[in-house]
């Protein structure tokens, strides 16, 4: 298995990108990597490090796209960036199975959906992050982002991609699946949230649960939830932001008060706990479903361990049965 | 000032309602109110208080709307209904100005936008919740639930409406006014918000500062975000529902160990503070903009004090001065 890595982009690339590569190469034993970005940088990193040269390729890409970059410009202008070039690579090279970046997200769905293959019948590319749940597991959201005008043809085959995703990746058996909607009965919704409901409950490779207010996100109660990518979006970066403001504000109010700072030591491996459980660097990366080989991209602010699980990811979905997976279930439907 | 006050619908009906209007009463010496439900389940709560006979009248009607109901069928089959009979009376008498109800909200908006006639001008009416900000303000959202399919002409009318909402109401002098988009970017989004950033932005009564990512939501450097009913529905339902998990998580955390238990005794004033601090029935309930007459809807879990500031809201909304404002600054725009 040979997968490419966008060393540069991330906030703390290349090191973080580099490590996360050498802590992958020892979890998976069949895996070589290319590391693209620029050469030196690279090589000083590596240099701090043991690892099996043999199984280490540098190819050397001098630019870096950044988030000021517009995503089109960037495919058409920094060719010579490390991300630019992984997806050119990724795209003519057979043995290349996927790419993991922590770069600039914009422009990478832009690159991979222009520039790579499609899984045959796919419409269009779909993204899908992960949050994790209050009893402890995870759920899906595609797309949340990658789509903003969607059909209900695209919103069924978002749900026949994130369900083969989620048992590939995170062995859940029989994924439920929920459809993102502003009430739960099943006429609920605008003329496209009404036209997916029976394409999806009519799908007999889907598991379909219904439709989910977005009140129960992370209830447990779902394994992914299909949308258009503009309310997907719109939910994924509140549930951040709410988490986020919180936990500002508990700790704000902790200092505010020496008693409470008494109180916050007491309970100071659960807060540690808390924070660990919110670090969404344990759940992995955001894939991009629909492609004929695999995008991971791991959050901007990634370290060496969060690369590693991207990797991981990446590996987990490149051994060509969930895109099987996903052309098959697409044949039995109508659009497929 | 006379305004409707439908007693039933709500978890606390109608104890909560009438509480909640006595309390009115004591706080706007020039308000009486008109009470519709039941008419010996009102005189049995009002019996509990004391108050200014002359300045309550109880219109009886015996049905219940529940979220059971389909909206249509409710407004259709339950004329006798507290919140119907309520709705009818305050299109036909000139000189109520306002209903409150903590009834069911999708048969309230569907009752209000059929029945009730509009501001002159208004395309539809627009549903504005509140949510508090972690710098202590709040934040209106508009539209969200009402209109799930909307077109640039209405965000701007809904910005307009929720500005006009924000002055009247909470005092806010100059509303900042986003665009719930997915990135800050000006040329950000789908065909509906490229088509809608523009309109606001030349829109001169308008203080429009820009696209909002929903992740900066509580920030508290937006008063009003603007957005279609779905994604606004996704915005505030995710919002809550994000701060519910994570206090419940909070919760079991800090019961799960005796250490924990004692540090949380010590910042027990704290907790009180932030669940006080996140009880929406501190901040009013959501009103219906854009018709003639002002519609609040509080919270179905609403108690008498929730009651009594929903009362509040729509007094102060109701003065017309908040509609005249409204209406002119439609007729400078080219869709007034």
């Amino acid at each position: 298995m040979k997968l490419i890595i966008d060393c540069f982009g991330g906030d703390k690339s290349p090191s973080a990108n580099v490590e996360g590569a050498i802590i992958a190469l020892k979890d998976h034993s069949d895996l070589s990597l290319i590391l693209t970005g620029d050469e030196e940088a690279i090589k000083a990193e590596l240099s701090k490090h043991a690892y099996d040269g043999d199984r280490i390729e540098i190819v050397h890409a001098p630019e870096v796209i950044t988030g000021e970059d517009k995503p089109t410009d960037a495919i058409r202008l920094k060719r010579e960036s490390s991300m630019i070039k992984a997806v050119s690579m990724l795209r003519k090279e057979p043995d290349i199975a996927g790419l993991v970046s922590t770069g600039a997200t914009g422009a990478l769905i832009a690159a991979a959906t222009l520039r790579l293959g499609r899984i045959r019948g796919i419409r269009r590319p779909a993204f899908c992050p992960i949050l994790p749940t209050m009893n402890g597991g995870i759920v899906g959201i595609c797309d949340s982002g990658a789509n903003v005008d969607v059909t209900a043809e695209m919103l069924l085959q978002q749900a026949i991609m994130g369900s083969a995703y989620l048992k590939a990746v995170y062995g859940i058996k029989d994924p439920r699946v929920a459809l993102l909607n502003i009430g739960v009965e099943s006429e609920k919704g605008d003329d496209l949230r009404k036209a997916a409901y029976p394409m999806l409950k009519a799908c007999g490779s889907l598991n379909f649960v219904g439709n989910m207010e977005s009140r129960d996100l992370l209830s447990g109660s779902y394994d992914l939830v299909v949308c258009d990518g503009f309310s997907g979006n719109v939910l994924v970066k509140t549930t951040e932001g709410t988490a986020l403001e919180l936990l500002k504000k508990l700790k704000k109010d902790i200092y505010s008060k020496t008693i409470y700072k008494l109180g916050a030591l007491l309970m100071k491996r659960m807060f540690m706990e808390e924070k660990e459980f919110m670090n969404y660097h344990n759940y992995g990366g955001s894939v991009l479903l629909g492609c004929e080989k695999t995008v991971v991209k791991g959050h901007g602010s990634s370290d060496a361990k969060a690369v590693s699980i991207c990797i991981d990811q990446a590996y987990k979905m490149s051994d060509g049965s969930m895109n099987s997976e996903i052309e098959a279930a697409l044949s039995l439907t109508e659009i497929g």
